[in-house]
């Protein structure tokens, strides 16, 4: 947990009160995420996650918790934002924005194997064509203009070669936009531990601070980037059975088109660029105060090195 | 079942294809209910009941699928209609109005004791606190204006007694009415088997579709006339404790008013009067076509005989 406010079990049971869930039972922080204060609440009704928000202003979480509620309502096993007696997703707790949502079964696979990548693949195919119909729009906070800032205050703790591969990947990305891409609300961070397993199929799909409208091939790369690598920790190559499983099974629910067969490559180094910026930047430039967990960012500059090079494969099924 | 229109699991199967829920896996017809064709559907997302509207024309669907919607996402353990992929709650399939809902766990109770009275008590002050910021509005179609028409319709079956009793309880009723308790919209029909419990807790409601505006404390009379009684089979004197038990669950969660007090007399006959008019209207006045399992109209006329005979119980916390 980077920054943590504490709630207590008189404060929650207050709060509560505004809802219709029931009286609470416990209440246990969560330790993992970098970004919120998480909080498992258990009432006579169910089970929830209670959140406050550390980095974003409440103003830009309707987008969010709204996107959530839609995929919610399409049967998306996602958290449902549960809305208070005042009708409202948005409140506020200790003077942070905070919110309510239902918490779903499962647990996180760290070496998802084939049939996992393709259990993802389906329920991101129906994300998509669920998240069609959803009406608001914020671009992907995490975009071009972004790496372009980020990459601005990171350069400087670069060494020559690194340096180099960043200045060259903003050049290739600035040459080979793909507007005309298919686009939409796109969760834009679905590592595998945003994602829960049970008995085998996929249960749930969490965090959706990072979402945005942006293409939906980059919102798969980012995927690939992440759960179909030969060795997380020591290969970071693509591992072939895996990517096939994953884009075959979102094929199959939204076919894929010829241009974003086109745009594979690029998406790809997209998706690496950016989280290699962003974790360089929580190394760099850490939000003061912070405890964040920083991750190596030299695992996604690795990623971006591979996928960039000369040849390097990019496994595609339409 | 009492209309029942088939569905194969292949124009099943098609018509999933508008929906974000996965592909199917079992298709069961459901034998209970009276009003509409139900199956239990598996997908590989999740559990869900199809429902074909075989009374309700879709123009007035929308108001018992919003409001299920709205009760749902204020965390309310009631179906949630399931939104296709063109973001509606209802569509059509072997040309009836259709949806799919959320399947809720758990089982109905024949004889719930005090403590799963109080379980249903409490859940239903939350439903009606959260049913407050619902917007949408249809007069409870049980209403006085129905049980005049009903009653024209059904008293040349009945023997002078009983037509007295009918008589002079429309007279009553008329000569009672309580513009000014709190209303809202209520389920109106909240009978021991449209309420599932599970490890001794509510985990359901359902079966909506006779909801409407009306009196929260006429709402209660329904509950209280079904689940509160010494012996449903042989005994339709309300028990004290379960009644209690319900009413002072309820009031924990939404105080009741001293106008409330003084009507509860008048809402438990006013129960008694629509549920004994709507069996004898089933049981006289069938559907054409119709397979009703038909239930006594004499139950609720003998509750009725019970709660309207001078000096009645009528058990009350507040």
């Amino acid at each position: 947990m980077s920054v943590f406010t504490p709630v207590s079990e008189r404060q929650l049971a207050a709060w509560l009160k505004n809802y219709s869930v029931g009286a609470l039972t416990t209440l246990e922080p969560i330790a993992a995420g970098i970004e919120n204060t998480n909080y498992f609440v258990t009432t006579s009704q169910g089970r929830y996650v209670l959140t406050l928000f550390e980095r974003l202003p409440a103003v830009e979480l309707p987008f969010y918790l709204e996107l959530m509620a839609h995929l919610a309502r399409h049967g998306i096993p996602c958290p449902a934002p549960i809305a208070d007696l005042a009708d409202r997703y948005l409140s506020s707790l200790n003077s942070k924005p905070a919110t309510l949502v239902t918490r779903l079964a499962g647990a996180s696979l760290e070496n998802p194997g084939a049939a996992e990548c393709a259990e993802l693949g389906a329920l991101l195919a129906r994300m998509h064509l669920a998240g069609r119909s959803y009406g608001g729009y914020v671009e992907n906070p995490r975009g071009p203009k972004w790496w372009r800032s980020a990459a601005g205050e990171v350069r400087h703790a670069l060494d020559p070669a690194r340096a180099a591969l960043l200045e060259g990947e903003l050049r290739f990305q600035a040459e080979h936009r793909h507007p005309d891409l298919p686009r939409g609300a796109v969760h834009a961070d679905l590592f595998r531990d945003n994602a829960l397993f049970l008995g085998g199929r996929i249960s749930g799909v969490f965090d959706f601070y990072f979402a945005g409208v942006d293409c939906f091939a980059y919102d798969l790369a980012v995927c690939v980037n992440d759960w179909c690598l030969v060795a997380p920790e020591r290969d970071r190559r693509l591992d072939e059975p895996k990517a096939l499983a994953l884009l075959g099974a979102y094929h199959a629910i939204r076919p894929l088109e010829a241009a974003e067969r086109d745009a594979w490559p690029v998406m790809l180094r997209a998706a690496a660029l950016r989280f290699w910026l962003s974790r360089l930047h929580d190394k760099y430039l850490p939000r003061p105060g912070e405890l964040v967990k920083v991750h190596d960012p030299e695992h996604f500059g690795d990623i971006l090195a591979l996928r960039a090079a000369p040849g390097a494969p990019a496994p595609w099924v339409a």
